[in-house]
């Protein structure tokens, strides 16, 4: 691949990985029946087997560099849903893969880390954007970006093809923004295929990096000590990369903030409501639904519920004080 | 129709109601990717709009008496799942629904009901089953009842088809039972296309009336003050309906029971490792596999997660202690 990712790149790798991952459901939220102007369906990414959308990226870059995969290993930096999804696929495929982990991560993500099967590497957190890469060039692993990668964005674009396909006469799309893998395959496939369809990124508003980038035109980066202040973890990501950054000035509508109160209102809806277990990174698009529908268009909203890894004391706070 | 419910029945349902009800997701349970001889998948009726299976019955009966229905309204006895999915649907068609509930139901359900746009009509709990026939009788209502109905049970049978028609290589169904509604159309669906498969019932121990009949060959009723001490509140009917008795001494391979603490901590686990709401009654077929599996055939067995209406607080409970 080289200049942007496209459709043909995200077609292809839907054709390559359809075994692997669950073609996840398109669920309607319909608690009243009657027709509302702006309805809700919720693309249930949480549903994949390791909970998150993160093993399409991850397998299709897996897969497209297999033999030296096979021969040294894999390496990837993550303490969340990539970890897992790189260590779940390394299982599966019978291949070594190494988790370079912030010595922060709490025990039991490390220890779900190594049940699959995986080396854990811990490090400060100051090394965590290089101890990866010095450890494929050492040992020749293939190192497995979270999202700044053309191979992860055309894997996570395979949610847009599926939304597609199931709401053909779908107005809006609502993706969560981190790194920006999800949201940059996401509205390259929708744009490609349906111009008129409109994509718009969500973040919580103490991350908001993507947010501002998007508003200057400028790449952005926010201080670690702010976007850490969220509740959403998997929207922690300081800047959005550099690939993903390029896909998203392109296809993206708009990407806009919700609170932390709107957040964990989200999580308890989605679970008592839609019976969905979300993390509060998963919830934040079906919040931008909840509590911004005036600045949807009208007709079917899709918001992608990206993952349900929640922590089960902060989902049992959340449902017991709202 | 007349007789056993039949596949051309379960078929005609499925054709007719098609456009109503979500056709559920069946999905994977691979908290580990590496093959196991034993592999679960989960029938997701959680995921209903009404968040249970009960619309598919429900909806059948009422469009085969469409004319009367809209004419002079529909009648439905239940606190629970199939009020809802009454109320639900009578919202969708514009008719007149009256909910016939016991005085002991919670104050969240009625408003539930209400809220749907539904009359409800209260009750001492002895008056429960006769006072929505005495309702129809009077008004010209057309009664829809729970289970003991042969629309009913074709319209809960389109699950099997859903369920042969994703897994095709299943080897085992589990199915909760109450008063057999559900497993009375699986069963059939499931046995008149492949005899081969298994189908196993399941009840909570301290509710299990359905056990007893299904050992002794004789339909059997226990005593409310028994059936009442389950959690799974769905499942306290006190006797299987005549009429899904004859289907399951047809079709049911066995019938089977689980512990209070098995059910708890399938909900649980549902919750964390699928993510998926279940209420307690929509966790008893997951916890047959998840506690006894050792009575289940090589292959792949599909649970069916019948309903997600859990009450918050006991949500809450089982999450916060296993």
């Amino acid at each position: 691949m080289s200049g942007l990712v496209t459709l043909t790149d995200i077609e292809a790798a839907r054709d390559r990985c359809k075994e692997v991952f669950f073609r996840t459901p398109l669920v309607p939220f319909l608690p009243d029946p009657i027709p509302q102007s702006k309805r809700l369906m919720l693309k249930a990414e949480s549903l994949q087997p390791t909970g998150a959308f993160k093993l399409r990226g991850a397998f299709n870059k897996i897969a497209l560099s297999l033999p030296q995969a096979r021969e040294h290993g894999i390496v990837a930096h993550s303490s969340g849903n990539h970890a897992r999804a790189v260590a779940w696929i390394a299982r599966s495929l019978d291949l070594k893969a190494v988790i370079v982990m912030p010595d922060t991560t709490p025990d039991a993500k490390v220890a779900a880390t190594l049940a699959l099967g995986a080396e854990v590497v811990m490090v400060t957190p100051d090394e965590r954007d290089t101890r990866a890469f010095e450890l494929a060039a050492e040992h020749g692993y293939v190192p497995i970006p979270p999202y700044d990668d053309e191979s992860i964005i055309a894997g996570q674009g395979t949610v847009g093809l599926e939304i597609l396909e199931d709401a053909p006469g779908v107005s809006t799309v609502v993706v969560p923004v981190s790194g920006g893998g999800l949201i940059a395959g996401i509205s390259t496939a929708i744009k490609s295929v349906s111009p008129h369809v409109r994509v718009i990124g969500v973040e919580p508003s103490l991350a908001a990096d993507a947010r501002e980038s998007f508003t200057t035109g400028v790449r952005t980066a926010w201080e670690a000590s702010h976007t850490y202040r969220t509740i959403a973890d998997g929207l922690r990501t300081t800047c959005v990369g550099e690939l993903p950054w390029r896909q998203i000035q392109k296809y993206v509508d708009d990407i806009i903030t919700v609170s932390e109160d709107e957040i964990r209102d989200s999580v308890r809806r989605l679970a008592l409501e839609a019976r969905l277990v979300a993390e509060p990174s998963g919830a934040v698009a079906a919040a931008a639904y909840f509590h911004h529908a005036d600045g949807l268009a009208e007709g079917t909203t899709v918001a992608v519920v990206s993952g349900g890894n929640v922590d089960p004391s902060l989902f049992v706070d959340i449902l017991s004080n709202g």
